[in-house]
């Protein structure tokens, strides 16, 4: 099966937008062993989306399409694919109700021009869009299929899994490309190669390594018939999983604070925690997971040293010793935070993110992570430097906090 | 003048990569007043990317190439222009001396295949690499001109610096493209476009609106003569705020939180915060912006009902009374954040951002979100529905919370 993508939108070729959605289909459709042998990229043009689906359909069996779906008179995209396939438009009641009760949910009243998007193309199969406005749609033409999704992101994701993936599910057998990737915190990139050096060479399955924001990606990626190819995936995770220990959190989109939430639930315990210059990072992480008011019990953001003494117990004396970015007092804060909230865990993180508040002594990029337990209580002083910028340095404060709760209860 | 982008390289079909340089070149060209009406994405295989060409050739004046310009089998683009074009390939000499050249500096002997890239086809303009190895090329085919460049980012826009940009200046003279994104929060995309609706329909500027989550945005383009474009942007941003009032919070890439910490810090204010549902999404997103420890005093993340009590003083009849995600307790949270920390300012949210936990009476997407200050005190009651899932339901009740946030400094 060949595949074709086209992006519509005059952002995109005005370089206004980066076109995320390609690659999320492009590496879907590659996992299923379709072939993407063409891109295209049109503006929001009838004519011009027209033609690209014309093209298209001369040299592809599916065509994937994104953008242009909205409610506004830039949104031509279902338009155009009814004059390159010389198909009606039909106002179809189902999409119509499904936008009111859209609307309705929200407690608004939909301006007419959203039911624009009730006129599909007649002979289509609609993909309900439970996140947003525009449905998704399935428009068989012979033998050929194209599908149109909207071109915001989670929305795209969404229909995607409802529509296209049972779709590819139900028609691609042979042999099959899957991927898996381990994630790794802790280790460098330059290290976990080094200790997983010679299966990096291996044709099948291969090994490719890519170093992300405080982790390392091993990704897997094995070609085989569907019965087999799950196995040799697992067998070269377990090789892999034997190099490096526990420093594998996760698998594919697994998080680390997703795997980190996970062991708290699993285990029962509770946590309390105190950001100063993550300022939240770490507990608005922690609970993206569901089910996390079972261990969340309290987060504390003691951004003035009033609020470290006041909420968290943290002795003035220690401050003014010490300095709010110290290990003494970061120590305090995660004590604190535990016996404040009476919980199992206290994890705590100070540190000056910059671009100002450095000194020759204290840098820009100097950050203290602590926990207190009864199984380990812990402090690491971390040096990221300033070169890494603001953003980064506290996404690397927390993402080193949450990995040391990682282990400590790995290691309970 | 027409430009046609073509990205050559089996990687981006399989989404192993993003292609920025595309990002990069349309942003460029669009400065320049160049119409980019196509984008073309193909694999490395000859016969393909020579029908990219012929397709270009056919509807451009300019079309610009990157990738599959290495020294390996792999990089055909060359030779597929070569075939597209009808020419012979030629060794340039100048070219195998700067490949030379390049090895002796690095103390290393080039392999035999590097020279493969002195290929090129007759009657090219050579731009020579002093970053990597494959040179740029300029081709002309007749009035058209074809850019090829390698597809490694640095390489690509050295490259473009010293040829396509001087070409580009000698060439358009005249007009130039401007862009400027006014975003808006508060008000959804069909309300927007209502209300601009006559502005959207113009021809320079043009106005064409964005939905993101939980923020609209509206990109003005104009195009004039340099010393024009400016002003034509002025007006029509004046004429778009007319109609939507503060409801705009910012210019281009300003994000919300960006622009609202900003008033915080201008008018001296200071700020808490508690946090139920979105456990630090609103904290760690002010606190992004540099020079933030001017105004938060203290956040909290009360998950539990014990540390509301505990830690902000909700009375606990009043959450026997009426639970936690209530208009009464939300207030509470507000005024005792604002209370504890001796703060101008404070912001609370509570709300079930699922997938668990809903009832009849509160479902999940219900968010009460509530401001505390001797300006406004004020609750919001918020119905977001289950659909968009705990990750969006969180985002958008930080959205709305930093919105009225900004909204009571405003009018404070």
């Amino acid at each position: 099966m060949r595949a074709e993508l086209i992006s519509v939108g005059t952002e995109l070729l005005l370089g206004q937008i980066t076109d995320t959605n390609a690659v999320y289909l492009a590496r879907l459709l590659a996992s299923y062993g379709v072939d993407v042998l063409h891109k295209q990229t049109v503006g929001d043009n009838l004519d011009r989306v027209r033609g690209a689906v014309v093209l298209a359909l001369q040299r592809a069996d599916l065509v994937i399409m994104t953008g242009g779906l909205g409610p506004t008179e830039d949104d031509l995209t279902v338009e155009a694919v009814a004059l390159a396939i010389d198909r009606p438009l039909v106002y179809d009641q189902s999409v119509a109700d499904g936008l009111a009760a859209f609307f309705e949910r929200r407690r608004r009243t939909p301006p007419a021009s959203v039911f624009r998007q009730a006129r599909i193309p007649a002979g289509t199969q609609v993909i309900p869009n439970r996140r947003g406005t525009a449905p998704g749609l399935i428009v068989p033409v012979g033998d050929q299929t194209i599908f149109i999704f909207p071109g915001v992101p989670h929305e795209m994701e969404g229909l995607v899994a409802e529509g296209l993936i049972p779709w590819l599910q139900a028609r691609t057998g042979g042999d099959v490309i899957r991927s898996r990737v381990l994630r790794i915190a802790g280790l460098g990139e330059s290290v976990v190669e080094e200790r997983v050096r010679e299966l990096i060479h291996g044709a099948n399955p291969t090994v490719a390594p890519l170093a992300k924001t405080g982790e390392v990606h091993l990704r897997i990626t094995a070609k085989g018939p569907p019965g087999a190819v799950g196995a040799m995936l697992d067998e070269m995770e377990a090789a892999l999983r034997a190099r490096l220990g526990d420093a594998v959190f996760g698998i594919d989109d697994e998080a680390l604070h997703t795997a980190t939430a996970r062991l708290l639930i699993d285990q029962r315990k509770t946590l309390a925690i105190a950001e100063s210059c993550t300022a939240g990072l770490v507990a608005s992480r922690l609970t993206e997971v569901p089910g996390s008011s079972a261990f969340l019990l309290a987060g504390f953001i003691p951004y003035s040293n009033e609020a470290k003494v006041r909420d968290l117990g943290v002795p003035a004396a220690l401050l003014a010793a010490h300095g709010a970015v110290s290990a003494e007092v970061v120590a305090a804060m995660a004590a604190g935070a535990r016996r404040v909230a009476g919980a199992d865990v206290g994890l705590a993180i100070t540190g000056i993110a910059g671009p100002s508040g450095g000194t020759p002594a204290k840098p820009v990029g100097l950050v203290f992570v602590a926990i207190d337990s009864d199984a380990r209580t812990r402090t690491e002083e971390l040096h990221f430097g300033e070169g890494p910028g603001r953003s980064v340095i506290r996404h690397l404060a927390a993402q080193t906090a949450i990995n040391l709760l990682r282990l400590t209860l790995l290691r309970w």
